[in-house]
């Protein structure tokens, strides 16, 4: 089968322009069929202060009302998901840019109030693979935002680490899938504090032990989750790496 | 040749939910191969205004600065395209959208200064005939937002208007197209003030006529312009009509 990277990119290389130029060159530089992911998070949260309405985050999930789903329409569906095509495009990369309500590419649901309302947040219901099949297959490279839609005409926000590993997850069948998620740091560290701490293999039964041991937690959990949870629906490979180690053989290779 | 529909959508018609969700219910309802071009400019406004960011207009067409640019982004490629494709798709069309910068679909230079400096403005350059034809065969509905690239990585504002007759004329080899120009009012009116003095037919020679009575004035001008080079380029027919009238035969019909 022909191979596919789907990459995700968040964090703190979405906010510097040198960063990110520097990533989409070698996003752009591989030489694979591939799809981008990103989020936009921070952005979110700087307009939201501009416009001064109140960013409410809990367990690092945005509460997303109706202003909110309105800004981060406009900062993850336009502001930096066309800037990230129009740089592809000046590297030779023939990107376009969507969300899932594009096409019918990814239908969800809006989250269930149970103790939290999170709002139009949206849990991931189906991936169309032939859409994105159809893309990738004619040369396109798909620009992923992390938007969501009901099919009754609403947006829903949904988590971006989770957007790729749905995305990836449905591929399988098509194509040899690799899912890398690319961020600030080196991978999953053994020393938060120490850069040079990488785990460069990764298997479940040691996630279960670092995460009993404390070693891994917080933000990096719902991440490893989604990646094996990936790994046992057919991905073939999940890397967690620094955004410019993409295409090497650095970071953290996970398997079950 | 089989038909395709150039739509362009702009005014008031984006500002109202419900005219909005009426004139998008028959756009899903046009059973040809079709594209939307909307703007969006009111809504801009709106945004730069509640950022505290001035809103600066030459003839009608607006300075684009950097701060421009980014609020642009935001609501033509962000909001207004993706609400739109959204409530599309919940209506059974199968939408996707984009800007002349996805798939390097409509590549752009800045416009050159002369006496006014417009900015990150673009003139179209070229419209990619060939991407767009793939999806509109695959079944799907383009839904374009007024924004460029410079193929450097620059996005650049963009006339809605000039993106509709840029694309319909660049698509006339392969379909054979209508160009139609939706907004609030009824059509081309010999009587501003009268929604009733709709012109039925015009032709350039008449169009001259008016254009040298006043009778046809300001913001008009422009579209007709546009629409008469389009007809001059092989669009087939160019109707100008109310949102509420598309596919019927009211509005302004025009001919060589």
């Amino acid at each position: 089968m022909e191979k596919l990277f789907v990459v995700k990119v968040g964090g703190a290389v979405l906010e510097d322009e040198n960063t990110l130029n520097d990533f989409l060159q070698r996003f752009a530089d591989l030489n694979e069929n591939k799809i981008l992911i990103h989020g936009g998070g921070r952005s979110a949260t700087q307009l939201s202060t501009r416009l001064g309405i109140e960013t409410k985050m809990v367990d690092g999930r945005r509460i997303t009302d109706e202003d909110t789903i309105t800004i981060v329409t406009m900062v993850y569906g336009g502001l930096i998901n066309k800037k990230t095509v129009a740089i592809l495009q000046s590297k030779g990369c023939n990107a376009l840019g969507l969300t899932g309500a594009d096409m019918n590419l990814v239908t969800a649901i809006k989250r269930p109030v149970k103790d939290i309302d999170y709002g139009f947040v949206g849990d991931v219901v189906k991936v169309d693979n032939t859409a994105i099949s159809l893309l990738v297959r004619s040369g396109f490279v798909p620009v992923i935002a992390p938007l969501t839609h009901d099919k009754k005409g609403q947006l829903l926000n949904t988590n971006a680490d989770t957007m790729a590993s749905s995305i990836a997850t449905a591929m399988v069948n098509q194509f040899d899938v690799s899912l890398v998620y690319c961020f600030e740091k080196a991978g999953v560290l053994s020393d938060p504090e120490n850069e040079l701490s990488v785990i460069s293999e990764l298997n479940k039964n040691d996630y279960q032990q670092y995460l009993a041991s404390g070693t891994i937690h917080s933000g990096m959990i719902p991440k490893l989750d989604n990646s094996f949870n990936a790994l046992g629906l057919g991905v073939k490979n999940v890397i967690i790496t620094n955004a410019n180690s993409l295409n090497t053989k650095n970071g953290t290779h996970l398997s079950l």
